[in-house]
């Protein structure tokens, strides 16, 4: 029998299966599973692989083999029942011989959906919505967020000093914040689909936008580098520009025009990484889903600000975040934050977006 | 015969001893004490009583009795062997009888030293030095400054957004920060002899700068009010001027001169809670030895900012500090710091200052 514990540890590895491939998997969701034998022990597990790739359960079963039959599938996102670009997974898993599919998160279109259906006409025991909310806040978010608003979800990413400053009164921004919050910085591109910046930075800093390991080396598949550049700054010598990884100059007159326009290129996880000018249209839009913030225990007194004017006059009128981690990195923090409410766009009606 | 351990868990007890009674013992330091009987079983406990009153020591000692023979004394400071306000220490400990004295942080004073020695001349043991950093960045801090820098420890208290607003751009300050870090400016304020602010803060939020507890009330011992007002700005129904605690208007013209007024008035230990133009002028003059930061999770992206002009306008030039702890606090955050280098002033050579 298994153990009361087995699912729910199963689910919690789905989420960090699910994680681990956050960025390699758009437009389709960055989803986990795992399979569990007769007895509640592990014997496959498995990620979406990248567009064309097999889904998750394909690859979890795959390795679980036999020891599939009479056992338990716990999934992130719940099995689709069309044929795509690989055959459907619910009747992957009826021909596995599970008995029983956990869960987290039902599908949301039509095309896909069913499959929860389908297992259970197949005599299969289905539990629907099990650790939802963690698994739609997790590596499901931008996903979701693509099918119900038709846009990537924006992480927004700033390096600042203690009183807000993102770089010097000169202009001088490197390097605000140490090795290791630097080193963060590049695992989470890893994670998005594109890099954002606004001319301004690009201009000012020049910066190359790629992921690069300690040495400073590009590793790994590199996200598309975007700079919204409407008055045609940009050097053709500027980095940005360099053929380390694709990139795309924009003439988006705003923020949701330029959503659309990355969504079309099947971008799903945004990474806005500045500067305080677009950063700011992006909060006016509402269109700022989580931010993170690496804080520098220094002060600066003048300089540019984390963020640009939010027509804020008032107190009552701030925007307000909740924070969802609170991070020690080397001798700097992170701060990992959700929105409460934007000022501009619709409401977001749960955390998870 | 005494356990391995209970000698550091009686320092650590006697640390807090310390803290428990900071900003009441001025102009003398805030020492801790444990007395344990002969089998390691802690038997007395005491801290400073405010000035007149019984030393540490003194009160472990009559807490202990006849149960101090043969046992050890646990100290944050060398025992005096002067007869001040109240007789030696040093001596006190001698009448009782104790065979082992272990001491944090010998006595820097001339006037108070040599315990240590009258107490190993009758034929105690003496162990000095023990957890030494630890004590000295405790509750002696304030102390140590005065005795070697004839001037109170400074405590910078700022509340900011994420952006390092300390008030929106219509002037309005209330609240940038939930009740619970609110609160937690009271409990800091009952630890510092004075609190300080700068004409600007007085007219602006007209702050009555009070220990309140969370119904409002006036609770215990008040710290000295102090409002640098040059120009004598302060309206004679400023707040701050009430009868709810000893008020002090000061033209002082330089933190430094203000800080030398405040040390001939027994204050150790001053809370300095802004605005801006203060906090610069302290930090730019290298009189901040700890800042204390609540962050709130919101945004402004207008106002003034945490700090005003530090005379910095390059990234390599930034003001630096190490984060001593990071506490969420309701939903904000609570950043304490202690600076790694001034810009004006004297270098200091340790981390307790
Ligand atoms: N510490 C950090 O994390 C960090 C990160 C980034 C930047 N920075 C610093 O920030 C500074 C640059 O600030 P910045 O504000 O000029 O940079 P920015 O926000 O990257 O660029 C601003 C420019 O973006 C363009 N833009 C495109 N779409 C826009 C829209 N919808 N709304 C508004 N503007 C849009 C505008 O120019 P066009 O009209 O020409 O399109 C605007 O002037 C540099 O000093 C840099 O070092 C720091
Ligand atoms: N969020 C927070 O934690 C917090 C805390 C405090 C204030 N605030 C906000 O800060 C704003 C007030 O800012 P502020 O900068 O005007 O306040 P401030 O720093 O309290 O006051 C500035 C004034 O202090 C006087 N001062 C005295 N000695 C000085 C010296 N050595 N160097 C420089 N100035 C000295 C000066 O006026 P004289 O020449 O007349 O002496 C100066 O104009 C308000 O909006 C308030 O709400 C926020």
């Amino acid at each position: 029998m298994t153990t009361p514990l087995a699912e729910p540890r199963a689910m919690a590895r789905a989420r960090e299966l699910g994680l681990s491939v956050l960025g390699t998997t758009s437009p389709n969701p960055a989803v986990g599973a795992v399979i569990l034998d007769s007895a509640g022990t592990p014997v496959g597990e498995g990620a979406t692989a990248p567009p064309g790739g097999p889904h998750a359960e394909v690859t979890a079963l795959a390795q679980a083999g036999e020891r599939a039959r009479g056992g338990t599938a716990v999934v992130t996102l719940e099995p689709c029942a069309h044929t795509g670009r690989t055959g459907p997974c619910a009747d992957a898993l009826i021909a596995a011989g599970v008995v029983r599919v956990v869960i987290a998160v039902p599908e949301p279109t039509e095309l896909a959906g069913g499959g929860a259906d389908r297992l259970r006409a197949a005599g299969i025991a289905v539990e629907l919505g099990v650790e939802r909310a963690e698994a739609e806040d997790g590596a499901l978010a931008p996903w979701l967020t693509g099918v119900r608003e038709h846009r990537p979800f924006v992480v927004w990413k700033v390096a600042a000093t203690l009183d807000g400053r993102v770089a010097a009164a000169d202009g001088s921004s490197r390097w605000i914040t140490g090795e290791q919050a630097r080193a963060a910085v590049h695992r989470l591109r890893a994670t998005c689909d594109a890099v954002v910046v606004g001319s301004g930075t690009a201009v000012t800093d020049d910066p190359q936008l790629t992921v690069r390991d300690a040495d400073g080396r590009t590793t790994g598949r590199q996200p598309l580098r975007v700079v919204v550049d409407r008055r045609g700054r940009l050097a053709p010598t500027a980095r940005v520009l360099d053929d380390a990884a694709p990139t795309h100059v924009s003439r988006a007159g705003t923020p949701a025009e330029l959503m659309a326009e990355l969504f079309d290129r099947d971008v799903r996880r945004v990474l806005l990484e500045g500067g305080p000018t677009l950063a700011a249209a992006f909060l006016r839009a509402g269109l700022v889903d989580e931010a993170v913030v690496h804080l520098a225990p220094t002060l600066l007194g003048a300089g540019p600000s984390l963020v640009g004017d939010l027509g804020i006059s008032t107190m009552a009128g701030a925007l307000s975040f909740r924070i969802v981690d609170l991070l020690p990195m080397g001798g700097d923090v992170q701060i990992r934050l959700r929105p409460t409410r934007h000022t501009g766009g619709h409401q977001h009606t749960d955390g998870g977006s």
